[in-house]
Protein backbone atom coordinates (compact mmCIF):
# COMPACT_ATOMS: atom_id res chain seq x y z
CA UNK A 1 0.00 0.00 0.00
CA UNK A 2 1.10 4.00 -0.33
CA UNK A 3 2.85 4.89 2.17
CA UNK A 4 2.64 8.23 1.77
CA UNK A 5 -1.04 8.36 2.79
CA UNK A 6 -3.10 10.96 4.31
CA UNK A 7 -6.23 10.11 4.65
CA UNK A 8 -7.94 6.99 5.23
CA UNK A 9 -11.28 5.66 5.19
CA UNK A 10 -13.20 2.27 5.84
CA UNK A 11 -16.22 1.25 4.38
CA UNK A 12 -19.28 -1.27 6.09
CA UNK A 13 -21.81 -2.35 4.08
CA UNK A 14 -24.56 -3.26 5.77
CA UNK A 15 -27.04 -5.94 4.55
CA UNK A 16 -27.75 -10.04 4.92
CA UNK A 17 -28.16 -9.45 0.46
CA UNK A 18 -24.86 -9.62 0.13
CA UNK A 19 -23.53 -12.25 3.01
CA UNK A 20 -26.25 -14.25 1.00
CA UNK A 21 -24.71 -14.00 -2.33
CA UNK A 22 -28.11 -13.20 -3.80
CA UNK A 23 -26.90 -9.39 -4.36
CA UNK A 24 -23.78 -8.95 -5.70
CA UNK A 25 -22.03 -5.68 -3.88
CA UNK A 26 -21.03 -2.74 -6.52
CA UNK A 27 -20.96 0.09 -3.70
CA UNK A 28 -17.29 -0.40 -2.79
CA UNK A 29 -16.63 -0.22 -6.08
CA UNK A 30 -18.07 3.34 -6.18
CA UNK A 31 -17.14 4.83 -2.94
CA UNK A 32 -13.54 3.52 -3.25
CA UNK A 33 -13.49 5.17 -6.60
CA UNK A 34 -15.11 8.32 -5.75
CA UNK A 35 -12.66 8.52 -2.45
CA UNK A 36 -9.52 8.03 -4.52
CA UNK A 37 -10.11 11.11 -6.51
CA UNK A 38 -10.39 13.47 -3.68
CA UNK A 39 -7.37 11.68 -1.90
CA UNK A 40 -8.77 9.02 0.39
CA UNK A 41 -7.46 5.70 0.65
CA UNK A 42 -9.65 2.76 1.57
CA UNK A 43 -8.01 0.66 4.21
CA UNK A 44 -10.75 -1.86 4.91
CA UNK A 45 -14.47 -3.20 3.94
CA UNK A 46 -16.37 -5.46 6.05
CA UNK A 47 -19.74 -6.68 4.92
CA UNK A 48 -21.98 -7.40 8.12
CA UNK A 49 -25.56 -8.73 8.82
CA UNK A 50 -28.57 -6.67 10.34
CA UNK A 51 -28.06 -7.37 13.29
CA UNK A 52 -27.72 -4.20 15.77
CA UNK A 53 -24.82 -5.25 17.99
CA UNK A 54 -23.02 -6.24 15.00
CA UNK A 55 -23.72 -3.12 13.59
CA UNK A 56 -22.72 -1.18 16.67
CA UNK A 57 -19.58 -2.95 17.66
CA UNK A 58 -18.22 -2.84 14.31
CA UNK A 59 -19.05 0.94 13.65
CA UNK A 60 -17.58 1.63 16.58
CA UNK A 61 -14.02 0.40 15.66
CA UNK A 62 -14.08 1.53 12.71
CA UNK A 63 -14.87 4.91 13.54
CA UNK A 64 -11.57 4.96 15.80
CA UNK A 65 -9.82 3.33 13.75
CA UNK A 66 -9.54 5.74 10.53
CA UNK A 67 -10.50 8.95 9.08
CA UNK A 68 -13.94 8.26 7.87
CA UNK A 69 -16.27 5.62 7.55
CA UNK A 70 -18.73 4.88 5.19
CA UNK A 71 -22.00 2.68 5.55
CA UNK A 72 -24.29 2.12 3.24
CA UNK A 73 -28.02 0.12 3.41
CA UNK A 74 -30.63 -0.16 5.97
CA UNK A 75 -31.99 3.37 6.05
CA UNK A 76 -34.91 2.78 4.15
CA UNK A 77 -38.59 2.12 5.45
CA UNK A 78 -38.72 -1.39 6.45
CA UNK A 79 -38.34 -3.88 9.17
CA UNK A 80 -34.74 -4.89 8.34
CA UNK A 81 -33.63 -1.23 8.62
CA UNK A 82 -31.54 -0.95 11.49
CA UNK A 83 -29.18 1.33 10.53
CA UNK A 84 -29.88 4.98 11.80
CA UNK A 85 -31.24 3.28 15.01
CA UNK A 86 -28.06 1.17 15.56
CA UNK A 87 -25.94 4.11 14.71
CA UNK A 88 -27.60 6.03 17.47
CA UNK A 89 -27.29 3.41 19.91
CA UNK A 90 -23.24 3.27 19.07
CA UNK A 91 -22.70 7.40 19.45
CA UNK A 92 -24.88 6.93 22.93
CA UNK A 93 -27.24 9.56 21.01
CA UNK A 94 -31.23 9.70 21.25
CA UNK A 95 -33.16 8.27 18.35
CA UNK A 96 -35.65 10.75 17.04
CA UNK A 97 -37.28 12.52 14.49
CA UNK A 98 -35.08 14.91 12.31
CA UNK A 99 -36.90 18.22 11.79
CA UNK A 100 -35.04 19.32 9.00
CA UNK A 101 -35.75 15.64 6.99
CA UNK A 102 -39.11 15.76 8.32
CA UNK A 103 -39.56 18.80 5.61
CA UNK A 104 -37.74 17.85 3.08
CA UNK A 105 -39.87 14.86 3.17
CA UNK A 106 -42.88 16.23 3.93
CA UNK A 107 -42.58 18.27 0.82
CA UNK A 108 -41.69 15.47 -1.38
CA UNK A 109 -44.51 13.24 -1.05
CA UNK A 110 -48.36 14.31 -1.36
CA UNK A 111 -49.91 14.14 1.88
CA UNK A 112 -51.39 10.75 1.49
CA UNK A 113 -48.14 9.69 0.62
CA UNK A 114 -46.30 10.17 3.58
CA UNK A 115 -47.09 7.02 5.74
CA UNK A 116 -45.96 5.16 8.65
CA UNK A 117 -43.01 3.69 6.61
CA UNK A 118 -41.72 6.60 4.88
CA UNK A 119 -42.15 8.49 8.45
CA UNK A 120 -39.36 5.90 9.88
CA UNK A 121 -37.25 7.80 7.19
CA UNK A 122 -36.70 10.79 9.44
CA UNK A 123 -35.86 8.76 12.65
CA UNK A 124 -32.11 9.72 13.11
CA UNK A 125 -29.08 9.59 15.93
CA UNK A 126 -29.71 13.77 17.54
CA UNK A 127 -27.23 16.38 15.24
CA UNK A 128 -27.21 14.01 12.65
CA UNK A 129 -26.24 16.32 9.32
CA UNK A 130 -28.35 15.40 6.60
CA UNK A 131 -26.67 13.80 3.28
CA UNK A 132 -29.06 15.29 0.89
CA UNK A 133 -30.55 12.88 -1.78
CA UNK A 134 -31.76 13.86 -5.28
CA UNK A 135 -33.20 10.74 -6.46
CA UNK A 136 -35.52 9.57 -4.24
CA UNK A 137 -35.62 12.31 -1.77
CA UNK A 138 -34.99 10.08 1.67
CA UNK A 139 -31.96 11.51 2.90
CA UNK A 140 -28.39 9.75 4.30
CA UNK A 141 -26.74 11.06 7.23
CA UNK A 142 -23.39 11.86 8.89
CA UNK A 143 -22.27 12.23 12.83
CA UNK A 144 -18.59 12.82 13.12
CA UNK A 145 -16.69 11.16 10.53
CA UNK A 146 -19.45 8.57 10.00
CA UNK A 147 -21.49 8.77 6.84
CA UNK A 148 -24.61 6.60 6.22
CA UNK A 149 -25.71 6.05 2.65
CA UNK A 150 -28.61 3.76 1.30
CA UNK A 151 -28.04 0.58 0.16
CA UNK A 152 -29.24 0.97 -3.69
CA UNK A 153 -26.79 2.03 -6.26
CA UNK A 154 -27.96 4.54 -8.46
CA UNK A 155 -29.60 6.65 -5.63
CA UNK A 156 -25.73 6.37 -3.74
CA UNK A 157 -23.76 7.28 -6.41
CA UNK A 158 -26.81 10.26 -6.93
CA UNK A 159 -25.54 11.75 -2.82
CA UNK A 160 -21.50 11.27 -3.52
CA UNK A 161 -21.42 14.41 -5.30
CA UNK A 162 -22.95 16.57 -1.80
CA UNK A 163 -20.31 14.77 0.09
CA UNK A 164 -17.13 16.45 -1.24
CA UNK A 165 -17.16 19.49 1.06
CA UNK A 166 -17.49 17.52 4.00
CA UNK A 167 -14.65 15.18 3.20
CA UNK A 168 -10.77 16.33 3.59
CA UNK A 169 -8.73 14.46 1.57
CA UNK A 170 -5.03 14.71 0.51
CA UNK A 171 -3.39 14.76 -3.28
CA UNK A 172 -5.75 12.47 -5.81
CA UNK A 173 -4.42 9.10 -5.98
CA UNK A 174 -3.28 8.66 -9.31
CA UNK A 175 -2.53 5.47 -11.00
CA UNK A 176 -1.24 4.13 -14.58
CA UNK A 177 -2.37 0.42 -15.88
CA UNK A 178 -0.40 -1.46 -18.54
CA UNK A 179 -1.83 -3.94 -19.53
CA UNK A 180 0.22 -7.01 -21.39
CA UNK A 181 0.41 -10.15 -23.28
CA UNK A 182 1.54 -12.99 -21.15
CA UNK A 183 1.48 -14.81 -17.88
CA UNK A 184 2.68 -13.56 -14.46
CA UNK A 185 5.31 -15.86 -13.83
CA UNK A 186 6.77 -13.96 -16.76
CA UNK A 187 7.60 -10.95 -14.64
CA UNK A 188 7.12 -11.34 -11.42
CA UNK A 189 11.35 -11.45 -10.90
CA UNK A 190 11.80 -8.11 -13.10
CA UNK A 191 8.46 -7.22 -11.51
CA UNK A 192 10.01 -7.66 -7.72
CA UNK A 193 13.21 -5.76 -8.73
CA UNK A 194 10.91 -2.70 -9.94
CA UNK A 195 8.84 -2.85 -6.95
CA UNK A 196 12.22 -2.75 -4.31
CA UNK A 197 13.21 0.28 -6.04
CA UNK A 198 10.91 1.92 -5.69
CA UNK A 199 9.27 1.41 -2.36
CA UNK A 200 6.97 4.39 -1.87
CA UNK A 201 4.80 3.50 -5.03
CA UNK A 202 2.35 0.56 -5.12
CA UNK A 203 2.55 -2.01 -7.63
CA UNK A 204 -0.01 -4.56 -8.39
CA UNK A 205 0.02 -7.16 -10.39
CA UNK A 206 -3.71 -8.97 -11.78
CA UNK A 207 -4.00 -11.54 -14.29
CA UNK A 208 -7.12 -12.04 -16.15
CA UNK A 209 -8.84 -14.96 -17.57
CA UNK A 210 -11.67 -14.40 -19.79
CA UNK A 211 -13.78 -13.70 -22.86
CA UNK A 212 -10.67 -15.73 -24.76
CA UNK A 213 -8.19 -13.59 -23.73
CA UNK A 214 -4.81 -14.22 -21.29
CA UNK A 215 -3.30 -11.14 -19.84
CA UNK A 216 -1.91 -9.20 -16.71
CA UNK A 217 -2.57 -5.59 -15.67
CA UNK A 218 -0.23 -4.09 -13.92
CA UNK A 219 -1.20 -1.03 -11.95
CA UNK A 220 1.14 1.40 -10.92
CA UNK A 221 -0.13 4.07 -7.69
CA UNK A 222 1.25 7.02 -6.17
CA UNK A 223 0.12 10.55 -5.24
CA UNK A 224 3.22 11.56 -7.46
CA UNK A 225 3.14 11.28 -11.14
CA UNK A 226 6.49 11.72 -11.49
CA UNK A 227 7.20 8.31 -9.34
CA UNK A 228 4.14 6.86 -11.68
CA UNK A 229 5.96 7.60 -14.58
CA UNK A 230 9.55 6.34 -13.01
CA UNK A 231 7.85 2.75 -12.19
CA UNK A 232 6.27 2.38 -15.68
CA UNK A 233 9.63 3.19 -17.72
CA UNK A 234 11.43 1.02 -15.66
CA UNK A 235 8.65 -1.51 -16.45
CA UNK A 236 8.40 -0.76 -20.00
CA UNK A 237 11.72 -1.30 -20.38
CA UNK A 238 12.10 -4.99 -19.00
CA UNK A 239 8.80 -5.72 -20.96
CA UNK A 240 10.54 -4.49 -24.50
CA UNK A 241 13.86 -6.81 -23.24
CA UNK A 242 11.51 -9.82 -22.82
CA UNK A 243 8.93 -9.18 -26.17
CA UNK A 244 6.09 -8.99 -24.57
CA UNK A 245 3.59 -7.68 -26.31
CA UNK A 246 2.08 -4.44 -24.53
CA UNK A 247 -2.10 -4.22 -24.99
CA UNK A 248 -2.70 -1.41 -23.17
CA UNK A 249 -0.68 1.72 -21.45
CA UNK B 1 -30.67 -13.47 10.53
CA UNK B 2 -31.51 -17.01 10.60
CA UNK B 3 -31.74 -18.26 14.38
CA UNK B 4 -31.05 -21.84 13.62
CA UNK B 5 -28.03 -21.56 12.02
CA UNK B 6 -25.74 -24.46 12.10
CA UNK B 7 -22.16 -23.95 10.31
CA UNK B 8 -21.18 -20.37 9.70
CA UNK B 9 -18.02 -18.98 7.52
CA UNK B 10 -16.53 -15.54 7.13
CA UNK B 11 -14.91 -14.65 3.48
CA UNK B 12 -11.23 -12.38 3.57
CA UNK B 13 -10.73 -10.79 0.26
CA UNK B 14 -7.11 -10.10 -0.03
CA UNK B 15 -6.46 -7.11 -2.47
CA UNK B 16 -5.09 -3.77 -2.74
CA UNK B 17 -7.12 -4.08 -6.17
CA UNK B 18 -10.83 -4.49 -4.43
CA UNK B 19 -10.08 -1.42 -2.15
CA UNK B 20 -9.19 1.26 -4.99
CA UNK B 21 -11.99 0.37 -6.49
CA UNK B 22 -10.21 -0.95 -9.99
CA UNK B 23 -12.09 -4.43 -9.59
CA UNK B 24 -15.56 -5.60 -8.70
CA UNK B 25 -15.05 -8.08 -6.09
CA UNK B 26 -17.76 -11.19 -7.24
CA UNK B 27 -15.85 -13.70 -5.57
CA UNK B 28 -17.71 -13.24 -2.28
CA UNK B 29 -21.21 -13.94 -4.21
CA UNK B 30 -19.76 -17.26 -6.20
CA UNK B 31 -18.91 -18.56 -2.55
CA UNK B 32 -21.79 -17.45 -0.47
CA UNK B 33 -24.20 -18.76 -2.88
CA UNK B 34 -22.05 -22.47 -2.91
CA UNK B 35 -21.89 -22.35 0.81
CA UNK B 36 -25.31 -21.75 1.13
CA UNK B 37 -26.10 -24.82 -0.86
CA UNK B 38 -23.94 -26.68 1.28
CA UNK B 39 -25.93 -25.39 4.49
CA UNK B 40 -23.12 -23.03 5.78
CA UNK B 41 -23.98 -19.32 6.34
CA UNK B 42 -21.87 -16.38 5.89
CA UNK B 43 -21.81 -14.19 8.33
CA UNK B 44 -18.94 -11.61 8.01
CA UNK B 45 -16.77 -10.36 5.00
CA UNK B 46 -13.45 -8.45 5.24
CA UNK B 47 -11.57 -7.27 2.51
CA UNK B 48 -8.13 -6.08 3.42
CA UNK B 49 -5.04 -4.95 1.61
CA UNK B 50 -1.86 -6.96 0.62
CA UNK B 51 -0.27 -6.12 4.22
CA UNK B 52 1.50 -8.90 5.99
CA UNK B 53 0.57 -7.75 9.45
CA UNK B 54 -2.78 -6.99 8.51
CA UNK B 55 -3.34 -10.57 6.82
CA UNK B 56 -1.77 -13.05 9.70
CA UNK B 57 -4.23 -10.71 12.23
CA UNK B 58 -7.66 -10.37 10.62
CA UNK B 59 -6.72 -14.55 9.78
CA UNK B 60 -6.12 -15.33 12.96
CA UNK B 61 -9.16 -13.41 14.29
CA UNK B 62 -11.98 -14.77 11.62
CA UNK B 63 -10.54 -18.51 12.06
CA UNK B 64 -11.53 -18.26 15.45
CA UNK B 65 -14.80 -16.56 15.53
CA UNK B 66 -15.92 -18.71 12.66
CA UNK B 67 -16.27 -22.51 11.60
CA UNK B 68 -14.53 -21.79 8.12
CA UNK B 69 -12.20 -18.88 6.88
CA UNK B 70 -12.25 -18.70 2.87
CA UNK B 71 -9.79 -16.35 1.55
CA UNK B 72 -9.10 -15.22 -2.10
CA UNK B 73 -6.11 -13.96 -3.54
CA UNK B 74 -2.76 -13.17 -2.89
CA UNK B 75 -1.57 -16.90 -4.23
CA UNK B 76 0.05 -16.38 -7.35
CA UNK B 77 3.58 -16.01 -8.21
CA UNK B 78 4.03 -11.70 -8.17
CA UNK B 79 6.00 -9.92 -5.34
CA UNK B 80 2.14 -8.53 -4.20
CA UNK B 81 1.35 -12.83 -3.63
CA UNK B 82 1.79 -12.80 -0.36
CA UNK B 83 -1.42 -14.83 1.32
CA UNK B 84 0.72 -18.19 1.52
CA UNK B 85 3.89 -17.32 3.62
CA UNK B 86 1.68 -14.89 5.66
CA UNK B 87 -0.66 -18.16 6.55
CA UNK B 88 2.37 -19.39 7.46
CA UNK B 89 2.97 -17.06 9.92
CA UNK B 90 -0.20 -16.87 10.70
CA UNK B 91 -0.52 -20.63 12.09
CA UNK B 92 3.43 -20.28 13.65
CA UNK B 93 4.15 -22.67 10.54
CA UNK B 94 7.56 -23.31 8.44
CA UNK B 95 6.69 -22.17 4.99
CA UNK B 96 8.42 -24.24 2.71
CA UNK B 97 8.30 -26.01 -0.82
CA UNK B 98 5.33 -28.85 -1.03
CA UNK B 99 6.36 -31.87 -2.15
CA UNK B 100 2.82 -33.05 -4.15
CA UNK B 101 2.11 -29.24 -5.25
CA UNK B 102 5.94 -29.49 -7.16
CA UNK B 103 5.11 -32.72 -8.87
CA UNK B 104 1.66 -31.23 -9.65
CA UNK B 105 3.05 -27.63 -11.75
CA UNK B 106 6.34 -30.21 -12.47
CA UNK B 107 3.59 -32.48 -14.74
CA UNK B 108 1.78 -29.28 -15.82
CA UNK B 109 4.32 -27.32 -17.32
CA UNK B 110 7.13 -28.27 -19.58
CA UNK B 111 10.92 -28.45 -18.23
CA UNK B 112 11.53 -24.36 -19.19
CA UNK B 113 8.34 -23.00 -18.34
CA UNK B 114 8.56 -24.00 -14.74
CA UNK B 115 10.65 -21.11 -13.67
CA UNK B 116 11.12 -18.58 -11.06
CA UNK B 117 8.16 -17.35 -10.64
CA UNK B 118 5.96 -20.70 -11.01
CA UNK B 119 8.11 -22.04 -8.39
CA UNK B 120 7.22 -19.83 -5.84
CA UNK B 121 3.24 -21.18 -6.18
CA UNK B 122 4.67 -23.86 -4.63
CA UNK B 123 5.25 -22.86 -1.50
CA UNK B 124 3.21 -23.17 1.26
CA UNK B 125 2.84 -23.38 4.74
CA UNK B 126 3.46 -26.88 6.04
CA UNK B 127 0.88 -29.66 6.21
CA UNK B 128 -1.26 -27.51 4.18
CA UNK B 129 -3.71 -30.10 1.99
CA UNK B 130 -3.99 -28.90 -1.17
CA UNK B 131 -7.20 -27.66 -2.98
CA UNK B 132 -7.09 -28.79 -6.79
CA UNK B 133 -7.14 -25.91 -9.82
CA UNK B 134 -8.46 -27.70 -12.62
CA UNK B 135 -7.69 -24.60 -14.56
CA UNK B 136 -4.52 -23.14 -14.32
CA UNK B 137 -2.46 -25.93 -12.29
CA UNK B 138 -1.49 -23.84 -9.24
CA UNK B 139 -3.11 -25.23 -6.52
CA UNK B 140 -4.79 -23.64 -3.10
CA UNK B 141 -4.64 -24.76 -0.11
CA UNK B 142 -6.67 -25.83 3.16
CA UNK B 143 -4.95 -25.75 6.55
CA UNK B 144 -7.33 -26.28 9.48
CA UNK B 145 -10.53 -24.45 9.12
CA UNK B 146 -9.02 -21.71 6.54
CA UNK B 147 -9.08 -22.51 3.07
CA UNK B 148 -7.03 -20.41 0.61
CA UNK B 149 -8.19 -19.88 -2.65
CA UNK B 150 -7.12 -17.64 -5.87
CA UNK B 151 -8.55 -14.22 -6.66
CA UNK B 152 -9.17 -14.81 -10.45
CA UNK B 153 -13.39 -15.63 -10.47
CA UNK B 154 -12.98 -18.22 -13.17
CA UNK B 155 -10.33 -19.89 -11.49
CA UNK B 156 -11.81 -19.37 -8.28
CA UNK B 157 -15.20 -20.88 -9.07
CA UNK B 158 -13.58 -24.19 -11.23
CA UNK B 159 -11.76 -24.94 -7.82
CA UNK B 160 -14.92 -25.29 -5.42
CA UNK B 161 -16.44 -28.14 -6.65
CA UNK B 162 -13.57 -30.16 -5.32
CA UNK B 163 -14.20 -28.35 -1.79
CA UNK B 164 -17.29 -30.13 -0.79
CA UNK B 165 -15.94 -32.94 1.31
CA UNK B 166 -14.06 -31.11 3.45
CA UNK B 167 -16.68 -28.91 4.38
CA UNK B 168 -19.53 -29.89 6.91
CA UNK B 169 -22.65 -27.82 6.55
CA UNK B 170 -25.70 -28.19 7.86
CA UNK B 171 -28.87 -28.29 5.62
CA UNK B 172 -28.89 -26.04 2.95
CA UNK B 173 -30.20 -22.78 3.16
CA UNK B 174 -33.55 -22.49 1.27
CA UNK B 175 -34.90 -19.55 0.38
CA UNK B 176 -37.38 -17.70 -1.72
CA UNK B 177 -37.92 -14.19 -3.92
CA UNK B 178 -41.48 -12.27 -4.07
CA UNK B 179 -40.68 -9.35 -6.69
CA UNK B 180 -43.64 -6.82 -6.47
CA UNK B 181 -44.12 -3.48 -8.11
CA UNK B 182 -44.55 -1.21 -4.99
CA UNK B 183 -42.37 0.78 -2.92
CA UNK B 184 -40.65 -0.33 0.48
CA UNK B 185 -43.18 2.20 2.26
CA UNK B 186 -46.33 0.69 1.23
CA UNK B 187 -45.57 -2.86 2.65
CA UNK B 188 -42.83 -1.78 5.53
CA UNK B 189 -45.68 -1.91 8.27
CA UNK B 190 -47.27 -5.34 7.13
CA UNK B 191 -43.91 -6.98 6.42
CA UNK B 192 -42.85 -6.16 10.12
CA UNK B 193 -45.81 -8.06 11.22
CA UNK B 194 -45.10 -11.14 9.09
CA UNK B 195 -41.80 -10.85 10.53
CA UNK B 196 -42.68 -10.67 13.98
CA UNK B 197 -44.73 -13.46 13.75
CA UNK B 198 -41.92 -15.68 12.25
CA UNK B 199 -39.09 -14.59 14.15
CA UNK B 200 -37.10 -17.89 12.88
CA UNK B 201 -36.85 -16.85 9.30
CA UNK B 202 -35.33 -14.49 7.81
CA UNK B 203 -37.44 -11.69 5.62
CA UNK B 204 -35.61 -9.36 3.61
CA UNK B 205 -37.18 -6.31 1.22
CA UNK B 206 -34.84 -5.57 -1.14
CA UNK B 207 -35.86 -2.17 -3.35
CA UNK B 208 -34.80 -1.82 -7.01
CA UNK B 209 -34.43 1.09 -9.63
CA UNK B 210 -33.32 -0.20 -12.41
CA UNK B 211 -33.51 -0.34 -16.29
CA UNK B 212 -36.74 2.35 -15.77
CA UNK B 213 -38.27 -0.28 -13.62
CA UNK B 214 -39.02 0.41 -9.77
CA UNK B 215 -40.16 -2.49 -7.49
CA UNK B 216 -39.28 -4.40 -4.27
CA UNK B 217 -37.85 -7.73 -3.69
CA UNK B 218 -38.88 -9.78 -0.37
CA UNK B 219 -36.71 -13.03 0.30
CA UNK B 220 -37.33 -15.15 2.82
CA UNK B 221 -34.83 -17.86 3.87
CA UNK B 222 -34.72 -20.82 6.66
CA UNK B 223 -33.61 -23.90 6.21
CA UNK B 224 -37.37 -25.20 6.64
CA UNK B 225 -39.48 -24.99 3.41
CA UNK B 226 -42.47 -25.29 5.36
CA UNK B 227 -41.70 -22.30 7.34
CA UNK B 228 -40.83 -20.23 3.89
CA UNK B 229 -44.50 -21.44 2.59
CA UNK B 230 -46.28 -20.18 5.32
CA UNK B 231 -44.14 -16.70 5.27
CA UNK B 232 -45.00 -16.63 2.10
CA UNK B 233 -48.63 -17.16 1.93
CA UNK B 234 -49.23 -14.98 4.74
CA UNK B 235 -47.02 -11.69 2.51
CA UNK B 236 -49.31 -13.08 -0.57
CA UNK B 237 -52.25 -12.33 1.65
CA UNK B 238 -51.36 -8.61 2.52
CA UNK B 239 -50.40 -7.91 -0.89
CA UNK B 240 -53.56 -9.21 -2.23
CA UNK B 241 -55.55 -6.65 0.11
CA UNK B 242 -53.35 -3.86 -0.92
CA UNK B 243 -53.74 -4.96 -4.68
CA UNK B 244 -50.25 -4.48 -5.38
CA UNK B 245 -48.91 -6.43 -8.40
CA UNK B 246 -46.79 -9.28 -8.17
CA UNK B 247 -44.35 -9.43 -11.01
CA UNK B 248 -42.71 -12.58 -9.59
CA UNK B 249 -42.87 -15.71 -7.32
Amino acid sequence: MLKNKKKNASILIIGNEILSGRTQDTNTSTIAKWLNSIGVKVDEVRVIPDIENTIIETVNHLRKVNDYLFTTGGIGPTHDDITAESISKAFNLPYEVHKEAFQILEAYYKKDEFNEGRQKMIWMPRYANLILNPTSGAPGFNIENVFCLPGVPSILKSMLGGLKNKIIGGDPILSHTITLKTVESEIAKSLTNVQDDNMDVEIGSYPFFQAGKLGVSIVIRSEDQLKIDKCSSEILEFIKQKKIEVVDR
